[in-house]
This record gives structure tokens, sequence and C-alpha cells, in this order.
């Protein structure tokens, strides 16, 4: 069997916790299985770096910043393999050259393009252990490129279906998918399994436990994972095409986003086009626009409303603000003060009463809520942030069986 | 006009000596030069990453040392072309893999077999400061190399060769090459210019300003080379094949080596063949023997004495202990607190009167010689190490005019 095993930063961040993981990964060798390790850089070896670069130039190109991260996972591997060393077991680090891991040109969130298996299958054949750098590849003009934070999750993902792994285990420092953060929902349950689609509506919605990239290539490529805890032995959660008994369990996991702005855009004209004129804007300027509410107001006039990242509010206030007489519009608010309470289930899609039960849970709670939106496995309430932590243990009691 | 420039560790130790270093090479470029520049890793990086490995590993395999250093260039290079960015002058970073930069397969002291030049050309065609990663290669494995310490230099000659540059310009903490060492000999002047024979026995001896490899290699393939200081604007020395009114100094410079230990192999029967029993013995465990002295004993039997570095004594002296009986040596004797002084001339190949004059200073002040040794351009005497400084002022003054 061959096994792909991916650990992150904190799971090799000192000696003691380089030597826990070889011993978890040689335990799977001494079985006899082949084992390809991938590792992210360090602990805090990556923002290190990232301040280094940015005090000798803030502006520094992605090209170069590519070239200096690199190092941190080409450490992390080589450590690695001395630590195999010092246990006696054969092993050899690859960085993305070594792979080839070849990837698109864009420095700092490149894409894989094809992975190149014959050297690994040569060093698994040899009976090594085979450790790869994360997060990294190379482009077409032989320099390094990032995947972006989080690659690694990918890397190994896309290993495992270049290498037709029989199985991708995603280690982390929790013990697997939960449904919802159990520092907000003390009740909250590991699941056991997960469908893609229900991963994917959770990444994006906030649980940091999976780089959303690699669980929409697992997907594409139907590798199976499994995300566990590099800290104990717990069985971890399997992420997959299709959860059997999926019946049994309507929502398999309430999500809550606290990074969420509202933007209202008011008094606009009721005449065709505003709304694409305005999405548009944003989309140019790679602001990505979620739950939208279109009302109408008074003397005829229309209120544009929609959420996005908080990180955006600045640039997408001063754009509206710039094309406000071309958009017809009076005024611009924004709010900073909201947050996105989500409930995502596979099973919901042949059951309708899915909205009905979480609108009832809120509002027993006395929850208002501010904007709906909903996709075929999800739904999204935003609601104030002030409220979101008793909102997410409401909707979870509703849903999620004791 | 095409130039190589090489910085050691200490000129890209922080932010202000990266800068520093980028607005020199700017400077030449500017002046419508094309400019390679080679660094070594920063400050103490290399040091920092062998006792990670260490401490992880004692024996850690040669490979993964590579493989953990490399990182080390690596990330000076990317700094440094982020620096040149700061300043608006174009400039890329590349490894040894984008290079390429072939060398054999040894790792931890591996040679330059072929270097790629046209990514080289390629960009500096594009008028970018192409900044090289020193001390790494690759070998036929597609694995990485290190050339050993004080590879950063061989990296500069080997890409000057080439390039063909016209220039390969040594940058480091001192003025350029002296006639001693300055803290020893505060007399010692710098040199305009040494020929490439007389630096190689500097070298040798303990003048450790320019790695000796990369002095063969410059003679070699006829790469002049300038060694100058990073944190001025003096001149320098320049090393070449012939050096210029050479007859009218005699002895271009003293060194010393207190590193040195003696060896005597005492009682040995007078017969043919013990000598080379001895060294072949040293030979296969890789010990450099270097003055060697045989004296007739009494009883008609022989003593032979010679050095070698103080790393070598305990494994040496273990070695002819065990081979004692079949050297027919009646005991051995080691003595670590020797020095050797040499002085180094080209003149001195067509004026035998060097050594006699030589013998005469250190008689003169007292000194006693226990062994002498002689090449073409070199006389090498063994004195007691509390004699050293006083005897390479003596000589110094013997042979260098004020």
């Amino acid at each position: 069997m061959l096994v792909v095993k991916k650990f992150g930063g904190t799971s090799v961040a000192d000696k003691e916790r380089i030597f826990n993981v070889a011993k978890r990964c040689a335990e799977d060798y001494k079985s006899g299985n082949d084992v390809v390790v991938v590792l992210s850089a360090m602990g805090k070896t990556t923002d290190h770096l990232i301040e280094m670069a940015k005090d000798i130039n803030p502006n520094a190109s992605k090209r170069e910043m590519d070239m200096l991260l690199a190092t941190g996972e080409q450490t992390s591997v080589a450590l690695m393999a001395m630590a195999f060393g010092a246990m006696g077991i054969p092993a050899i680090s690859l960085n993305a050259f070594q792979v080839v891991m070849h990837t698109t040109k864009k420095y700092g969130n490149a894409r894989f393009k094809r992975i190149d298996s014959e050297r690994i299958h040569n060093e698994l054949d040899d009976r090594k252990i085979v450790i790869i750098t994360g997060f990294q590849g190379i482009n077409k003009y032989d320099d390094i490129t990032t995947l972006g934070r989080g690659g690694s999750d990918t890397t190994a993902v896309a290993l495992a279906a270049a290498l037709h792994a029989d199985a991708c285990e995603i280690y982390t420092d929790v013990d697997g998918i939960y449904t919802a953060d159990p520092r907000i929902v003390p009740k909250a349950k590991k699941l056991e399994e997960i469908t893609y689609d229900e991963m994917l509506e959770l990444a994006t919605l906030g649980a940091k436990v999976l780089h959303n990239r690699s669980v929409e290539m697992a997907k594409k490529y139907g590798v199976q994972l499994v995300v566990r805890s590099s800290l104990n032995e717990t069985e971890g959660t399997v992420v997959k095409e299709e959860v059997e008994g999926m019946e049994s369990m309507l929502v398999s996991g309430v999500a809550v986003d606290k990074n969420a702005a509202r933007i209202a855009v008011i008094g606009l004209q009721n005449q065709p086009g505003i709304a694409f004129k305005i999405f548009n804007l944003l989309a140019k300027k790679n602001i990505n626009v979620d739950v939208i509410l279109q009302s109408i107001g008074r003397d005829d006039k229309k209120d544009i409303s929609f959420t996005i990242s908080r990180d955006d509010v600045e640039e997408a206030v001063a754009l509206l603000e710039q094309n406000k007489a071309r958009l017809t519009a009076e005024r611009i608010e924004s709010d900073a003060t909201v947050a996105k309470v989500s409930v995502v289930g596979a099973g919901m899609q042949s059951n309708p009463g899915v909205a009905a039960a979480m609108f009832e849970a809120l509002f027993n709670a006395g929850i208002n809520i501010r904007m709906i939106a909903t996709s075929e496995i999800r739904i999204t309430v935003l609601l104030d942030e002030v409220d979101a932590d008793y909102a997410m243990r409401a909707v979870h009691d509703k849903f999620i069986p004791e």
C-alpha cells in the first residue's frame, strides 16, 4: 500500500516533534507500506522569512519571495531525513526541482500542472521513505513557485493522485472535522465521514482544517482524504465522494465567518443593469462578493446590499464612492460588525425543511437575521457579530443529535 | 565588460550590509557592465544549520546535510534580489539547479564539472544583475552538493571561467593580500600583485583570505582575481600568472601555521621501504603529511619525523601504535606545541640566498629551528609555537623592505 502523509508546520516545529512524526511514519513503513511524507516549513519559519523580506523590500517581487520561502520546506525535509537516519530507516528528501513538480507560472499562487513520479517511485522501490517539500513547485521558466498559504495540503493530494496512492492522510492539530468549532460550540462532535462538497462549503466558510484547493483537487481526482491528529491515535475524519447513511444526518456542520462585512448601496434608480455595473466593478478588482440582497426602498428606489471580506471593505467603498454618480446611488454604507453563520449538509438537497428549521431555531433564540443565502447544500444567514456564537449553538442544537 | 563579484557571509549578514553590497554592484551595473554576483550564506547561517542537524543526527548523511545547507545561499540571493528591487535595479536570483552548476557526485566536497551559461547570459542580455548561490552544485543524480567550506570563492572563479568574464572580484573583510598577518606583524604591507603559485603556497599555509581550490582553478583557467575589501574602496591585490617587477621583491609573504603537530617514529630498523610503509598507512586514512625529516639515531637505527595537522594527531598516533611491530619502531612520539613559519616568493627560484638569509634572521633572533622543508618558491621551518610570532617578525623584517 502506498500512503501519502502530510504534516503541517506545527508538527515539525522542533526536534521532539520531528522525531514524533518520524516514529509515526516509521510504523507505517515497517508494516510494509510505501511511505511518502509531505512537510510544511517548521513552525513560524515562513512568517519569519516574510518579515525578513518585507524589511528589505515591502514590495518584493513575488518571484524572489517564492525563491526565499521555498527554503523553509527544504529545511524541514532535510532535517526529517536526518531524523529517519538516526532511527536507522532509509529515507531521502526531495524538493520540487528533484521531483519535478510542474506548476503554472504564477508566483505566490501557482497551481499544479503535472507531477513527475519516476524519481519518487525509484526511491520507493529502494524501500526508502520519500520526504517531499510541500507548498512549492517549478514553473516553465525553471523558477520556483509557491502555491499560496496552506498549499502543502494541495501538494499531498496532488502527489496522492500522481502516484495513485492508496491513502492520503492530512495530519493536523485537531482530531478531525467537527460539526462546529468546539471552542464556540462545546457540544460539537467529530464526524466520521464527510463529502467533498460539504468539506468545500465548510472550508470556504472558515473551518480552517483543510486548504480549499486541496479538497477541490481531491474531489477532481477521487483521492480519499483522512484528516487526523498528529498528536494522538484517534481515527480522524474521512473526506470522500459519498457518505453512507447520509440521510441519517441532515446537517454535517455549522460554520461561522467573523471576517464578513456588509456593504449597502442605497437609493439606486430602478433601472436595468445597475446590479451588473456594481458587481462588475468589484469583480474587476478581484473583490469576492458573497450574500446579495436587493430591496425596493422608498420612492421606487432600490437598495443593493452584499457581503464581502472585511479586508476588502476600504477598497470596495472607495470604488463605489468614485462611481456613485454612474451607479445612480445616493450613498454607500458599510458595516463590519456582522458575521455569517451557515449550516452545511449534503442531506438537505432532498429535504426542503432545513431552512425553515434553521430560521425557527434562530427566532426562538431571539436572533435577528439580516440577510439569507442558500446553495444546494448550504444555508447561510447574516447576523450581528455579537449574536454569532449564540446562534451557532442554537443552530447546532437544532440539527446535530447529542 | 562582464564582472563576477563574490561576497562572503559577513558582507551579507544583515539588511544594512546587504544594501551596501547592492549599492556597490549597482555602480558597476550603471557604468554599463554586466554584473554577476556570487553570495555565501548570511553571517552564521551555515553554522546554525549544522548545529540544528547535529542536534537531530550527529552522523547525518552528507546528502541531506547538503540539501539543508544549500538553503543558506538561496536565502541570501533572494534577499539580495529584493534589495536591488528596492533600488529599482532589475535583478534575478538563481540557485544551482537553475544555472545548472554540474558537480561531481561527492556530497560535502564536490568539484565543478561544467557550468551551463545559457540562462545567465539570457538574464544578462535582459540587463539584469544575476545573483547566484555560491558553495553549491548539482550532481548527476539531480541532488544538491556543496563544495566544502569557502567554496563560494570557487563558484565565483568557475563562473568567471564559464562566462569568460573580464574580471573576478573576491570581496572580503580585509583590504587584500598582505605580506604577513598584520595582527602578528604590524609592519606587514598590502601587496599590489601576487602570482597564483605564491597565493597557493600562502593559502595552504594558513593565510585564510582565498580558498585554495579557487586559486588552483583560477590558475588553470587563467582567471585574473582581485581580492579587495567590501568595506572600503581600497584597490586590493591582483592574483595572476606573472607579476611584473617580480625580482624587486624576493619574498611576497611570510605565513604561519599554528595548527601543526610533529610526530616522531623512533628506533626504526635501517632497512629499505620503512618510510614508504609509514606514509602509505597515513595516506590511506587521508592524513596529509607535510615536512618530513629522516635522521640516523644510535645503533644504526633511524628516526622519521614529520608534521601533520593537529586534528589528525590522535588518529595518526593510534594507527602507528597499531603497526609498531610491522614498522620495526621502538616508540611513537607526538608534539602539538610546534608551528610552521614559511616565506613564499616566486623570486627565490632564481635567487639561492633566501634560505640562508632566513636562517640567519632566525639565528640572530635566537630561535631554534627544528625541521626545514623547501619547495621551488617556499621555505618552511618548524619551530616551537611560542617562538612563532617573534620568528614571523624577524623574518618579515629581513625580507620585506619598509
